[in-house]
């Protein structure tokens, strides 16, 4: 008899296991559908990035571009809207920077060049200096301060082509970017030049942000294109003595007040458990920051409508938010969290798109291992859609301050063999973000919010 | 005793087991290292497009593109390079074609038009008849001769953005354009136009092949951009008067002389047993052929050429071709088959790329279920290049005449979201195609290829 019921439970077990998954991959069907034909997120990002543009925190753009969300928001169907106060650091790039390559014959040639996001500027006639070149910090700290002293330090490090993941090549190469200029000042040079980080040889500079070891004097320093890196080193091999004028006019200016753009629909059982889903509003004004990050940003208002448009009542409290200052400072991440700690919300899963827009192959994991299980239980429902990869891990900048609450967070992984041509430069534009790859990274980041607002994690 | 021979054979085997794929997987590195950082495939497409550009079948530039394959292969390393000589149609399209909407009161627009290729041309000064739209060949059914006769039949069938393969969507649409004019003249139509079957909308006309039924009247057929498709639908909706003026010049000419190209390493070991691999050289002269197929002709170029650079020398001989005519009539396909089948060559696999140059996914199998199972037991080498996919069938269009020899087919997959945007259009041309990505393809292509090559299939 015992066993008899033990086998009728478990049939019910399967029942409902068998209803679940096939009522799941119903909806989710939906939502890609809906996503494919109806999204909006290709449209909303085209006019942030066209109307708007580039919108680096304190910038006039970006509190168009916090009035803009605001508006997206409301139009996507969110129950309620709101701004958090978030004070944010206001660097300006000033003029057009000027780098130009002079040999010891006098022949100049001008290259593309941009200042490195909180780099301090020039004087107002610019810098002509020697220029030494390194593709390591071992090799600079070998040259040591009789060679560096009085130069300008080139840093010629070459993205790794080998990785396949690009985010890997650029893990490896951004320290020359963030600690370069405080390493050559160390050793005594006057500025510091760095090989831009990108897949490919071309004419854009990338900029991003650098910072500076207070012990040591703050000098200029600036990205110049992979282009210019190959001609410099080239020239460099056959004079070492050329120098380099580099001019730029960028200055820190008082802090900013600007905001986070906050909307949720409203959990029908359990509305005090939140999922929280993001990317950031704030962009490097050398581009549009179309796929960094206005993707993220439209893809996770998108993830709202679609779950209005499609009637779908999560169960659980779904929560868009447009991040402001990841790029320079990472105010807005952390004022989320002491909002939501100081408030006892309780989040019970933080996603983010910062990858680009591209197309979506899975998520990173950064949650205990029974969680992880838990997600990838739910991987099969993902294959359909070439979503497979749920083994990895690396969430969001935005949403990592959660981790201290011990929050579960995602990361929207996506194909990565574009971003680093893109990123941080003049050509991140609407034109290199393709409609349906958008869609589907907002489908499935839709997909998984629907089911852990169902389920829970 | 027994048992103990027994454990030590398994150990054995084992042993062996685990090297092998040790030795594989570091082979497979080096490979993709080679093709990531050294490879030729982006640049030889570059000079492929932008010097030689469009190359249909019987065109100058077709010859051109022969001679540059030749010199390719041989730069490539290949042991040795020849042609096989196929006669293929020459069908010309002559003048840019007109394509002009004319509203009753008289209202012109010009919209973008090109001729569907094979199609017979207008009269000399154009054809101008009222429109009649359809979505299907039901609804043309059931409007009959009464409604059709004297008509331009448009086919304004959308493109299924809810397919997640694209190739899905195109595969449901492209009848219309197959036999979309022969289908209209059945009822009397004097021409037809079709909607672009394009997953964007935007101002290029795709073009691509069309046949005509020998026992119906060949009227003149044409493709209008997919916005041309909206403006002519949405102006019908007002004015069911509104005539199209369409004026083409193709013609089809007499058949010509052209040529595969094959280059080869013989295998060390067992040079007779055959793995073919290829693109198609001819392209529609819309666009330069980029990614359709110039992309897949560089990738099998590109096999060769990693072989030789890594010093690896297969046990199997490996042959690349760069099959012709493939787009209007697959002649270069059929001759390469028959003359494997006289010169009694046993082929032991075949692999195309025609899916465009993009991010490698997997591989379609088209061979029976041991074999698949065969080639399923290397999957988990590549999932660390995130090629995971080698559950779905499909091989490509050249290759395909071996199946009837038995030949165990293969087609490269990959990412499909941009495919559709450029296909046959102007918009398939180098700037689209991107570098990592192709070289991606052609190192996936490469892996597997080295291991049937080492272990047989």
């Amino acid at each position: 008899m015992k066993k008899l019921i033990l086998s009728i439970s478990f049939a019910f077990l399967l029942f409902s296991f068998c209803h679940a998954q096939n009522s799941d991959s119903i909806a989710m069907k939906r939502i890609y559908s809906e996503a494919l034909t109806n999204g909006k997120a290709y449209s909303w990002l085209y006019d942030l990035t066209t109307k708007i543009g580039g919108r680096l925190s304190g910038s006039p753009q970006a509190a168009q571009a916090v009035e803009w969300a605001r508006k997206i928001m409301i139009e996507a169907g969110a129950d309620s809207v709101w701004l958090q106060e978030v004070w944010v650091p206001h660097w300006v790039r000033g003029e057009k920077e000027s780098g130009i390559i002079i040999q010891s014959n006098g022949i100049k040639q001008d290259v593309p060049v941009c200042a490195l996001g909180m780099s301090v500027g020039t004087p107002k006639d610019g810098i002509t200096a020697q220029v030494i070149e390194v593709h390591n910090f071992d090799e600079l700290k070998a040259l040591g301060k009789e060679k560096v002293k009085g130069k300008i330090v080139f840093y010629n490090h070459p993205f790794d082509q080998t990785f396949i993941n690009t985010f890997e090549a650029y893990g490896e190469a951004v320290k020359y970017r963030g600690s370069g200029a405080s390493e050559a000042a160390r050793y005594g040079a006057v500025a510091s030049i760095t090989r831009t980080m990108s897949s490919s040889d071309n004419d854009f500079p990338h900029t991003g942000a650098m910072g500076y070891n207070d012990s040591l004097p703050k000098i200029p320093c600036a990205a110049i294109s992979t282009n210019a890196a190959n001609l410099l080193s080239s020239i460099l091999k056959a004079d070492s003595k050329t120098k380099f004028f580099l001019k730029q006019s960028c200055q820190m200016l008082d802090s900013t007040k600007s905001f986070n753009v906050v909307g949720e629909i409203k959990g029908s059982e359990r509305p005090q458990e939140i999922i929280v889903v993001g990317g950031h509003l704030d962009s490097w004004e050398t581009g549009k920051g179309a796929h960094d990050d206005g993707a993220g940003v439209v893809q996770s208002i998108e993830v709202l409508r679609l779950f209005k448009a499609l009637g779908m009542k999560p169960k659980r409290t779904i929560r868009a938010v447009a991040f402001m200052n990841e790029e320079n400072g990472g105010h807005g991440g952390k004022k989320y969290e002491e909002l939501a700690e100081a408030n006892h919300e309780k989040h019970i899963a933080g996603m983010e798109s910062d990858a680009g827009g591209f197309t979506p192959k899975g998520f990173g994991l950064n949650m205990s291992d029974d969680k992880k299980q838990a997600v990838r239980k739910w991987a099969p429902l993902f294959l359909p859609y070439n979503v497979y990869d749920f083994e990895h891990e690396g969430d969001g900048s935005d949403i990592s301050p959660l981790r201290k609450q011990g929050v579960p967070l995602i990361g929207l992984h996506v194909d990565s063999q574009r971003y680093f041509e893109v990123h941080h430069a003049a050509s991140d534009v609407i034109e290199n973000v393709n409609r349906r790859e958008l869609l589907l990274g907002a489908a499935s980041m839709a997909s998984l919010i629907y089911l852990i607002s169902t389920y829970g994690l």
